[in-house]
């Protein structure tokens, strides 16, 4: 590894590599080694994560960068059990870049703060020279109060069922088609949406999550590649339940991609005891942004650490972390 | 304002009005209005701070954009009279970037967080195609556990007294030596240092702060204008009293710069009752990093909401906001 390139950003493995070799080398701790979407901190009590948001184009179907920061962020704190509760806002903008725009951001991220209820309380701005950023990055780090403990990724049990609460891949169609000038669909736009309303629901039902995780970068194939990894079991899926809008293949189709790669932006998976999974399932049925949840498979000990699909057809395949370029700035 | 401008970025006026009619205005609430380098939240007991770090060039005399980046944040949370605890650090990488220099960078980042006893516990990596972003941007997001309460810019008294912990404009002089080429002084380096040992010392030595704040981006100018509008008070100081080296007065003459105004990166300005300014005197210049720390000035009713400087040949001029371009990507 001489240089970075673009596959050190995908969410995949060669993201994971530069990750653990370059900055969990300098900075291991505890808290960092347990940290998932989120860090746990101060007993358990508060949830912090962190995002950058580089996304390109800026506006397009369903959502604009404002409206992800917020929602990336809340979301983060929401898998891990965590009522969004303060977020920082960090701005870099390009010279030049017009105040219109700018104003109809800021409102995306107002309108999506209210959502989760959720309030900023401290940023910072800079303006870089022209050609030093293009048009605007923005940071969002939030702190939300846990509300369920022990949701996590290392505790995932033998039968689990596993579970997606939206049809997949909706984000990751949209960026590109949108940068491609693709437009042979208007009805597809990205997922981008808050979790926390829906998490909240499944803790005040008095479901016990065993793990749950927005399926960004990467998509459902990471997710559940590391989740095999990390709770050392199989997790079986099946081709046929696995939900996807016809747009979603349409993309996949024409351009190769496999829609269990692409990223969600409002989207997650989630493992439950099977003797919770159809209370779960209700609920999420009931909440607009995820009434197309459906059960997708279950956690085994046939190929552990593995990710298996089982296809339509009787046959089955491993699902790999994706790996390469993917689509750099995503999100 | 129908574009970004530079100036907009400037940490002085057009940078205030810039955060008030566009962030401020869509994210108010009463944690954000009385924010100040951190936001105080969890019923007083957490500071919560945010830096975005976009230096050019990205290693320079005295730091590199990695110390730079746990510092500044760090700073924030000290200010506040918070130690430092937890960071985030999320990184924006340009396609091409070398691995050698990153892992530099990590390095400083990880020897900085330890002078602060701060642990990073949650990160992003984002890698973006060559253009996108001039090689590396480092957020950094930090909570800190407050140690002396009520520390505030707004609450200076008629009479206090005004100090800077250090010589003054180093950062901002380095830096701009360092771009332009200029190297007529082998001496010069950028003060860039953590703050939160001798805020301590201050603290457990029993002194009573009245307000603390890092003078960044639009230096000690933008500090004393923001205090003396919050305090509703005027700020005397005494052009003879302010510590600069030869090195920053040499190339402040030679470009016109004025030494107030330049950013400092490991000094600040304290205001402190006068019955105790001896005593936090005598910390400071025990201490390496505010080892020339001086009283500059004090707070009066003179001109309320006005920065006055009393001049060697005892003449008087105010001194404003900084306004204008000053220089772009300090930090």
């Amino acid at each position: 590894m001489k240089t970075i390139t673009l596959a050190h950003g995908n969410g995949g493995q060669e993201n994971n590599e530069l990750i653990s070799k370059i900055f969990y080398k300098a900075f291991e701790n505890e808290i960092l080694a347990k940290s998932e979407d989120a860090a746990i901190i101060q007993d358990g009590t508060l949830a912090f994560s962190t995002d950058s948001f580089t996304v390109s184009p800026i506006e397009f179907p369903g959502a604009d960068i404002g409206k992800l920061a917020v929602c990336g962020t809340c979301n983060d704190l929401a898998m891990m059990g965590a009522k969004p509760k303060y977020l920082t806002c960090s701005v870099i903008i390009e010279e030049g870049f017009e105040v219109e725009t700018l104003k109809r951001i800021v409102a995306s991220m107002k309108k999506e703060l209210e959502v989760n209820g959720a309030i900023v309380v401290s940023g910072d701005t800079k303006v870089v020279p022209r050609g030093s950023v293009d048009k605007i990055f923005i940071n969002t780090t939030g702190i939300g109060q846990i509300q369920q403990k022990g949701i996590s990724s290392n505790n995932i049990q033998e039968e689990d069922m596993i579970l997606v609460s939206n049809s997949i891949g909706k984000h990751g169609a949209t960026i590109f088609a949108s940068r491609e000038g693709i437009d042979f669909s208007t009805s597809l736009k990205s997922d981008c949406a808050s979790l926390w309303p829906v998490v909240k629901k499944l803790i005040d039902s008095g479901i016990k999550i065993r793990a749950l995780r927005d399926a960004t970068r990467g998509g459902v194939s990471a997710v559940l590649n590391e989740w095999a990894k990390q709770s050392n079991i199989c997790i079986e899926i099946e081709e046929e339940k696995i939900p996807v809008c016809d747009e979603v293949n349409g993309i996949c189709e024409l351009l190769g991609f496999e829609a269990l790669s692409l990223a969600n932006e409002g989207t997650f998976v989630m493992a439950i005891s099977k003797d919770e999974v159809q209370k779960a399932l209700k609920v999420l049925k009931e909440i607009d942004t995820s009434k197309e949840a459906q059960i997708i498979g279950k956690a085994s000990t046939l190929h552990r650490e593995k990710v298996v699909l089982n296809t339509a057809w009787g046959t089955q395949r491993f699902i790999d972390l994706p790996t390469g370029e993917l689509l750099p700035r995503i999100c």
